[in-house]
């Protein structure tokens, strides 16, 4: 049997432990949900990573282990679920920039299937981390399609995103209540 | 290397030939979703089987091959998305039976999700195809959860799924529109 030099074992006994808090926005995101989930405040689920599986091994009777798999392209984007009716639908994004995002983060299969639910009413966002300043903001797809539609520019500077988006507050429970934000959003559309 | 007898090659070029036409549920869900999104009709997707990475190969640089997974068991249903801002959420289910549908088939995580989904207002529902008399119903969760809740049976039968539930058609595009159906049941919930 090759051994590959570069193979990989994932830990999958990865704790987050209380020190990581903040660390990464996928996991802030995945404890917000479950806490959302289990206070009834929205059902929220991060999609699996589709897989295109090859060859499947059945060992013993109950326990199939897939021996020969790989990862596909997504046609959506990473995260929906439903919040008092109204169906979410965003992207989670960090970057280690301190001044900009850059637009190229966003894969167009993602921008297309924004543009499709958008289309369908839904609240479409995305959550921007940027690490080194530890800020993390909720901006609605339809000022960033606005924005791409109106300018040439290649990145969002961080004041624009300041101007745009929501500054989401990082708890202790729920870790980053993005919820508090599509609440004040919903309620601005209303009136206005 | 062990050679298992069950070793099982997954048949990835696997055309739906148009003969196959009915016969699978889930092809028939996957190819009406795909017509709605292409006529922006609604925004709904199978979510991908979870699978538990345990090792990756990077053969190339540009190749990761998965070598070792297993199956995890899904905590949400198979189906959800946007139709007119309305969050949708389903599970597909075929029987051979000609009379009744076993609520077995309904497993506990699907049915928790569905009542933390109803919570929040989500238009929630099963597709209950009957493959023996090529039938196929939409039947509102609602009314599945309050059958449960005030009756012993194991089972629904075809008269009350008949009942209960929509029959949908079978065309060639959509191949199951059952959008037409949840319109029906917004607008008379919307009137009564």
């Amino acid at each position: 049997m090759i051994k590959y030099p570069n193979k990989k074992k994932i830990d999958t006994n990865k704790n987050i432990s209380f020190s990581n808090r903040g660390m990464n926005l996928e996991d802030d995101i995945n404890q917000t949900n479950a806490y959302y989930l289990n206070h009834n405040i929205a059902v929220v689920n991060k999609k699996p990573t589709p897989i295109q599986i090859v060859e499947v091994d059945y060992p013993c009777r109950n326990k199939a282990e897939i021996t020969k798999a790989y990862f596909k392209t997504p046609s959506t984007t990473d995260y929906n679920g439903v919040y008092q009716g109204y169906y979410l639908d965003f992207e989670a994004k960090e970057t280690h920039s301190k001044t900009s995002f850059a637009l190229s983060l966003l894969h167009k299969h993602q921008l297309d299937h924004f543009k499709a639910v958008i289309q369908q009413n839904a609240i479409a966002f995305v959550i921007i981390r940027f690490t080194k300043i530890d800020q993390t903001y909720l901006v609605m797809v339809k000022h960033i399609l606005s924005f791409i539609a109106n300018d040439t520019k290649k990145s969002l500077s961080l004041s624009w995103i300041n101007e745009h988006g929501y500054l989401l507050q990082s708890n202790y429970q729920p870790r980053l209540d993005y919820i508090t934000a599509i609440k004040a959003i919903i309620e601005e559309e209303k009136n206005g």
